[in-house]
């Protein structure tokens, strides 16, 4: 069985099953309706770099790395600068997928680290067309180049430069571009019945937010909403191809994203976290619990709906047991196989812990979430105008200190107050049965827990994207300023 | 065409199909899926008595006299000791479908007043099952009664007295009675060949909220969960029941609310708003935005999904059409006739006026929405912990003072922007635009604007609900203080 995963920046509210308003992603509903949808869905972090770290390695970020101990319990990612990325010691889904004869791409952003050891070829994918990084920029050549695009080994352009994007418009032909690489690799694996692993994980929701031309001012969201309908056509025309070439019954794809909407660039380049608290760099439920579709007709019964705690982290194992492999035996590993979720609707016992660089902020069991610290952004920040919570405000939750309530969290019950507005009473009994039961489960979690080597501490300007391997064939090699290693600054 | 309406008290993200995130509501989910979902559905009022004239009058509460000129700009309904209630000027939608040969039923809360001339048998209904007022109590017999239950022109017992709801459970068996009302009218009409208008006002959802046994403890969400479970599952039966006896062609059925979740109650014994701001009392989306669903099986199309602006008002003009009737051509009729947007996908260019009292607060033009005045509750009300908008703060929006913004509105993107939390600059062109538009229809509705007779202004301790008709017989005939007459105080 081949393997498909979406991962996109999106909020759980962005998708018309999760309730939008203006319910423009019939696609998605689709996939939502001839399969499963997860309601209770996590991503192992509320930043991009370390989601998609532990979706391919199938653990937490604080143990294959993606985390900073720059500053206390702050969000780390890896933007041009970074030195670090996924160690060697690490290994990814696709590293194993190979032993069962699978072929691997991936369509899109990376984002596990630039450098040569880096690269997603090294680390079992067999192709790859898409950038190391997000799709930030214009730079100034001098000062900092623009993001390089590959495909497999080299790069073939740059963002702005030969792969445009209209920052006015917001118009750009990317996502057609994905799109095309994406059927084209089903339809040679099919020819070829190779099984293969797809990870299409494209950027479009992701500020600068961009859509192509035929979309463009077609959503009632502006030109957010514009970009999410084209991914939505777009994941109707792949889920499409599959069923026409006759392989849709042995692949599995999943939908999900690796981090809550980005408030901060809402409205305008910004999606939704529907009634949940706050957004991504947070972890309230705005922050981390996300959109997820399981499909695969033929074997997931229509209309399912879970509400499985589930974890990007799962897909990692999930895939291994579609493949028939185990997951590897010589480390911890987070996520779980969902199979016996989306087959025989079980439901498995597992907690969510949610973290911020290396601090445990809060956990997860099963309607229950303790906060052992609290915090969305400093003052500063805030100051300049930088809000993870616009138009929301919990007193006592969303702080703008790091609260620390690791000798009596603060509880929330998920499902009468799904927003986290109203702690349980400290005195109440609820609140005792489930506090205890909770820190019985951080006890052990901690106890076993081995944090990897932090891979986000250092920057260098001279590690930054200017002579990506293929850049003399293109006349695109810049040159690199002296190296000059410091700690990285992050501000949230 | 027969016509059923359904309407509680519930907030636009209490649904499974709208994203409540437990999506506990099977029934309404596929009643959606067999029919057609209205995403932008308003009700007339913030509060429920206003809203219900509203929906049975096909007039803004201003104009039926269902609003307060005792304080600016504020919320008003009928408490027990309410001296008004709907004029017999107004024609209401059961007294015009008696004319096409309908039977009409209400079974549920009336809340149009209580005193016998606005008896629901004197205002065009043949039968009644339910309640004058809400069920609050239970109250002390010498200083308040206890709300009656009647069936047509009499009482057959009081709330908390014969009709038991268990405060501290939450546990009582009203809505199966009500459901079992109207199975019994639905095959009694359908045997006598009679077409029927059902009127199912059913009260779970509001507080003290309640379910059966059966439901109790059953929803993720609590005893409010517990209720929306109970009276999904009633909805299903009662649209299961119209299959089964071959009517459900002929038969319209809409599902809608009186106003938005009430945060007040949140979370035990309230509902969601989704992402819209704030709730019930408000003119904010979260007060005034519903969950709608049309079905009525051969006729509209399964699946569809409309953004019509679409009102409580329009139900009555709807019905009238559906009945052949035409709407009274000697008044104001602020409904318009839903069937070319139902049967035919057209969308209807009109305006959602949002009042609080007799103040025009703001209004909604395609995608756009402007506040002319800006008012969340009172300082002092909110001091003493009422809060219309818990968790939520926008700055210049939630005020919690009457702020008017009649020269320079306040103006949204609903699209873009649906929680209402980034007003648009007044310099761009695309502000100057929308509020000139807007302005225009305010004008027009002002100019011919004729207020009704305020029907919500005097209460009087005498004239509660001592002794209905029907007292006597049950021996719960209680005496009347002296009346005693006085402004109604509405302290928000």
């Amino acid at each position: 069985t081949s393997s498909d995963v979406f991962l996109l920046q999106m909020g759980w509210g962005d998708l018309g099953a999760f309730g939008e308003p203006s319910k423009e992603t019939p696609n998605l509903d689709q996939m939502a309706a001839e399969g499963m949808l997860f309601l209770d869905f996590y991503t192992a972090n509320p930043l991009c770099s370390p989601s998609r770290a532990a979706l391919l390695t199938g653990r937490l970020p604080v143990r294959n790395g993606f985390y900073t101990t720059n500053g206390h319990a702050r969000n780390a990612y890896t933007p041009q600068d970074i030195v670090g990325g996924i160690p060697d010691s690490e290994l990814l889904l696709p590293e194993l997928l190979k032993k069962a004869g699978y072929v691997n791409k991936i369509i899109g952003k990376w984002h596990l680290g630039h450098r040569p050891q880096f690269h997603p070829l090294r680390h079992g994918f067999d192709e790859w067309f898409g950038s190391p990084n997000c799709h930030f920029g214009p730079y100034d050549n001098r000062e900092r180049p623009n993001i390089p695009v590959y495909r497999d080994w080299e790069m073939i352009g740059r963002y702005y430069e030969d792969f445009k994007i209209d920052l006015k418009t917001g118009e750009a032909n990317l996502t057609q571009l994905y799109l095309q690489e994406a059927l084209d690799f089903i339809s040679k694996q099919q020819a070829s019945q190779q099984p293969f692993f797809l990870y299409w994980a494209i950027d479009a929701t992701h500020a600068p937010v961009y859509a192509s031309k035929q979309f463009l001012g077609t959503s009632q969201r502006g030109l957010y909403g514009d970009a999410v309908r084209e991914i939505d056509d777009s994941i109707g025309k792949i889920l499409n191809h599959l069923q026409q070439l006759g392989i849709s019954e042995n692949t599995f794809v999943f939908f999900t994203s690796d981090n809550g909407a980005a408030l901060i660039s809402a409205p305008k380049q910004g999606g939704s976290n529907g009634r949940f608290l706050c957004g991504k760099q947070t972890t309230f439920e705005g922050g981390m619990r996300e959109p997820a579709i399981a499909w695969w007709p033929g074997h997931i019964p229509a209309g399912g709906v879970s509400h499985q705690l589930g974890n990007v982290m799962d897909l990692f194992s999930t895939s291994l047991s579609l493949a028939g492999l185990q997951p590897p035996g010589d480390r911890q590993i987070d996520g779980i196989d969902l199979l016996p979720v989306i087959l025989q609707g079980k439901l498995i016992d597992r907690p969510i812990f949610y973290y911020r660089g290396n601090e445990l902020m809060a956990v997860r069991a099963g309607l229950y979430k303790a906060h052992y610290w609290t915090w969305s952004n400093s003052w500063e920040e805030h100051g300049k105008g930088i809000d993870f919570c616009p138009g929301q405000s919990v007193s006592g939750v969303t702080t703008h200190t790091q609260e620390e309530h690791t000798h009596l969290p603060l509880l929330f019950h998920l499902g009468r107050d799904p927003g986290e507005k109203y702690p349980l009473s400290f005195a109440s009994e609820e609140y005792q049965r489930a506090v205890e039961r909770i820190s019985g489960l951080v006890q052990q979690h901690k106890a076993t827990l081995v944090p990897g080597q932090p891979q986000l501490n250092v920057c260098d300007q001279a590690v930054m994207n200017w002579s990506p391997p293929g850049c003399e064939k293109l006349g695109k090699c810049l040159k690199a300023p002296e190296s000059d290693p410091k700690k990285c600054s992050w501000p949230h």
